[in-house]
């Protein structure tokens, strides 16, 4: 039987992956947990941020960021940074920090993926900045890469469901996009 | 060691949720596997959707579409709604159709979760539309609530990777978010 959702629970459009978005703000690189990201088209990711968070001013002044995704080994770092704000905590200083090609999106050697991206759009919302970079690189460990592709059952990602404000891990594969379906195709 | 990977590769912000999306095209309901989707805010979602598809022109005309969440069983229905068109099949036969408050934005009922939304706003990409919708209301089946919150163990989502063109499955829910992070709050 359906039932429909209250308020506070309507959003299902989980699990999405947790990430460690880098940034410099002030001069010097911070870190933020962002879990409502998107993919907009093949080479455009969004991060939903809320406007309090320190780290917005520094994607409007630099117009680059980096996307980190942490292994589930990671997890409590990764949910501190998710608790704490670069006002007051100098996050970065938990993590080894190097930078690509854009000099100012900041990223996480211990982060086995790391994209950095150039801002090229922001969509205003009531309490939100989206902003929706175009990814420049991305570098991996290359102990993640199984026949030169990366392979997440190595990364581990941290899986976010809001629902009831947790952390999953991914399962196994069990089969093959564009072509499960073709045994429909009779 | 970190190596940097080709231009096809640079898009690793994976496992996104793979949603089957649901519209009135031509006045009949046409559904369509889509895995780039994204959390704005906390009521608003994006799909990003080539402009080749059927779909965009029903979302254009009726300013709605339905994201259904499909579970593992449906693996094989989920995917060939991404390998055909509307404009050659019938694909909605394969379901059963139902129909909220929005009135255009048709549902799955063999998915357990249905979220149906309104267009607010459109992002233009060169190959792509994405879709920005606020969620007007969500259904789901009773039997995927856990205390009245949805659980996604019982969803069992399927999990999309662009990377290794591969679906995966959930995995065990292991950390709370905004908990575990406070051990290191010392």
């Amino acid at each position: 039987m359906k039932v429909e959702l209250g308020v506070g629970a309507k959003n299902c459009l989980y699990p999405l992956p947790t990430t460690l978005v880098g940034t410099l703000v002030n001069g010097k690189p911070n870190y933020i947990t962002i879990a409502h990201v998107g993919i907009m088209d093949l080479e455009s990711v969004s991060l939903g941020m809320n406007k309090r968070h320190y780290s917005n001013e520094g994607i409007k002044v630099n117009k680059t960021f980096s996307i980190n995704i942490p292994s589930t080994t990671m997890v409590k770092e990764t949910d501190y940074c998710g608790l704490t704000s670069g006002k007051d905590h100098n996050k970065a200083d938990m993590f080894k920090t190097f930078y690509g090609k854009l000099k100012t999106a900041p990223m996480i050697d211990q982060c086995c993926i790391n994209m950095e991206c150039e801002l090229i759009k922001t969509v205003d919302f009531p309490n939100h900045d989206v902003f929706i970079g175009k990814i420049e690189a991305t570098y991996c460990d290359e102990k993640v890469l199984t026949d030169g592709e990366v392979d997440f059952e190595k990364v581990q990602p941290i899986l976010f469901v809001m629902n009831d404000q947790s952390y999953y891990s991914l399962g196994k594969k069990f089969a093959k996009a564009w072509r499960i379906g073709k045994e429909l195709n009779k």
